[in-house]
C-alpha cells in the first residue's frame, strides 16, 4: 500500500515537496477490524495545522471494504472512513459507516456538499447569515468546496449572491456554473468592485478569505449585517492573525460569528436532506476539483491551501 | 449665560486647556420655543468625535424652564433637553420633554441609570450579553457609566460578575458598592488576573475599554461566549483603531454584536420600568461622578475620556 508522509515541516503555504509518497507493508487484520481500500480522499483546509513531520496527513475518505474481522461490516461495501493520505489502511469496524447519497448523485457527494464542507455551509447559512430574500450575501471563497454550497443556499434562499474570486476561471464557474449574480476580483481594486457588486450594502458574509478581503468587506456591511467567520486561511498557513476592525462591527451593528462545523452535527439529518433534495432537483451542482492518483494528494493539497482549487477538492485513488 | 468652547481641536485625550469659559448674552425667545436653565449636564463619551474648534460641545441635561413661548411648555417645569454645555439656552418647546424618574430618586437619574447610558447597559444586557444564572461575566469598565449599571444587571440575573478597574479607588467602589464578585486591573498581569477571576472562563463581556482589555478578554472567553463592542475609548480618542482577533472569535465561537443605543430605544419603556423599580428596591446604585460648576466641566469631560471617573459624569450648573 502507498501513503504519504510530510518531509518537511511546511513555511506558510505547504507546497508539493513537503511530502513524498512511500510504499509500505499492508498491517495485519486483527478481530473487530476492517481492511479499506481508498477510493476518493478527501482534501480539507483544517489539516494544515496539524501536519507533524514523518506522519501521515490526516484526511476521511470513501473507500472499499476489501476485508472484513468485523460482523458489522460486509467486503465490498463502500464506507466512510478516517484513512488518512493512503491507499489501504486498517481501521475499526465500529469507526466506519455506510455512505448514504441520494439517488443519482455520486458517492464522493459524501465527502462535499453532503459531507463536512456541505454542512459547514449549511450551518452558516441558517444559524448565522440566514439572508432573506432580496439581501445581498457576500461569499469570501466563491468557488470553494463551503463557499460554493453556501452561496447555492443562499440564491436558493432567493438573496443577491455576489462571490469573491482569485481568477477568471473561478470567476466563470461562479456565475456560470454556481449561479452567484456577480463577482469580484480579491486584490487591490475590491473595495471599488464591491461597492458596484453591492450598491445596498452588504447584508451578509461568510469569511473564508484573507485580511484584505475581510477588510474590504467590513467597511461595507449594512446596518444589522451578519458574518460568519469561517477559514481563516492565511492563519492555517502561519501568517500574522486575521483581525477584524471593532469600529465597523460597531458602526453596523453588526452580529458576527466563529463557525466551527463540530458544533453544528445536531443539523446533521437536515442538512443532507435539505442539500439532497436540491441536488436531486438540480437546484444546487457539487462542484469538484479532482486529481487522480495518490501522488497528486500533495499537489492537489499546496492549490487547496493557496486557494487555487474549483470546489471540494478529492483525490481519486484507485 | 455662560458656555464652554473648544479653543484646541483635542490630540488624543482630552485636555482641560482645549477648552474655554465665556459669558454671552442670552438669545432672544421665539414663539414656540422655551428658555432653560441647566441644572445638571451629561458629559458622555461620544462627544468627543463630534468636537468643533470654536464651537459648543453637544450635550443633554436636566433643566428648568425659566420662560416659555410654548403653550404645552410652562416656566418652573423641570425637562430633559438638548443643551449643549451651557448654563442656559433657548430651545423649542416640542424639543424638551418631562423628567419622570421613580420616587426617591434625584431627577439627575434620567441622565444616567435610568437614561442614555442605563438604556445602552440594558440593551446590551437583554439583547446581546444575555447572561444566564451562575454565569461569568466581565465589564469592561466596571465603574463607568454604561459599566457599573450593566455589572449591576448581570449580578441581578444571578452572574458572577468580574469588573475591569484602573485604580484602587474604582476597585473598592466596584466590590463594596455595585456588588461585583471580583475586580481584576487594566494593565500588566490582566491575562493572569483574569485567569484567576474567571476559572471558569469568561461566558460573555461588555468591552468599554482599551485594546489590551479587549485582547486579554477574547483570549479567555468560553465556548458560545457573548461580547457586545460598546465603547472604543481608544478609538474615540484618536488612537489606533481598535481590533478582534479573529481566531480567538472562531475558538469560542463567540457571537460578537456591535452596540449603538439608537438601535434599541424600543426597549426604553421596558428599561425605565426594570431599572426603576430596582432603583426603588435598592438593589441597583446609581454612581454618579459629579462636578459642581458650568466652569469644571472641562475637566471633567478630560477625566472621562482618560478612564478616571467613576460613574456618570454630571455636571451640576446652577
Amino acid at each position: 500500500m502507498q501513503q504519504v508522509v510530510v518531509t518537511h515541516a511546511p513555511d506558510g503555504v505547504p507546497a508539493p515537496e513537503d511530502f513524498d509518497v512511500v510504499e509500505v507493508p499492508g498491517a495485519a487484520l486483527a478481530e473487530g477490524e476492517v481492511r479499506v481500500a481508498v477510493r476518493t480522499l478527501s482534501l480539507d483546509p483544517h489539516v494544515r495545522t496539524a501536519l507533524r513531520l514523518g506522519a501521515v496527513p490526516a484526511g476521511h475518505a470513501v473507500a472499499e471494504v476489501v476485508e472484513s474481522r468485523c460482523p458489522e461490516v460486509e467486503a465490498g461495501q463502500h464506507v466512510l472512513a478516517e484513512t488518512g493520505w493512503r491507499s489501504e489502511t486498517v481501521v475499526p469496524g465500529a469507526a466506519v459507516r455506510p455512505v448514504t447519497v441520494p439517488r443519482g448523485a455520486p458517492l464522493s457527494a459524501a465527502l462535499g456538499v453532503l459531507g463536512m464542507p456541505g454542512l459547514t455551509a449549511y450551518a452558516a447559512h441558517v444559524r448565522h447569515l440566514r439572508p432573506r430574500s432580496g439581501a445581498t450575501v457576500v461569499i469570501g471563497a466563491a468557488t470553494g468546496g463551503v463557499g460554493a454550497v453556501a452561496g447555492q443556499l443562499a440564491r436558493v434562499a432567493g438573496a443577491r449572491v455576489v462571490g469573491v474570486v482569485g481568477s477568471d476561471e473561478k470567476a466563470r464557474l461562479a456565475t456560470e456554473r454556481l449561479g452567484y449574480a456577480d463577482v469580484v476580483r480579491r486584490g487591490a481594486g475590491l473595495g471599488d468592485a464591491l461597492v458596484a457588486a453591492c450598491p445596498d450594502g452588504i447584508d451578509a458574509y461568510l469569511h473564508l478569505g484573507d485580511q484584505a478581503t475581510l477588510d474590504a468587506v467590513m467597511e461595507r456591511l449594512s446596518v444589522g449585517a451578519r458574518v460568519s467567520l469561517c477559514g481563516l486561511m492565511d492563519q492555517a498557513n502561519g501568517s500574522a492573525p486575521t483581525r477584524l476592525r471593532a469600529g465597523a462591527v460597531m458602526r453596523a451593528r453588526a452580529e458576527v460569528h466563529g463557525m466551527v462545523v463540530h458544533d453544528h452535527t445536531d443539523l446533521a439529518h437536515e442538512h443532507a436532506q435539505r442539500v439532497g433534495d436540491l441536488l436531486a432537483a438540480g437546484d444546487l451542482v457539487a462542484l469538484e476539483d479532482r486529481y487522480a492518483g495518490l501522488d497528486l494528494a500533495p499537489t492537489a493539497f499546496a492549490r487547496l491551501m493557496s486557494g487555487r482549487n474549483t470546489g471540494k477538492v478529492l483525490v481519486d485513488v484507485s
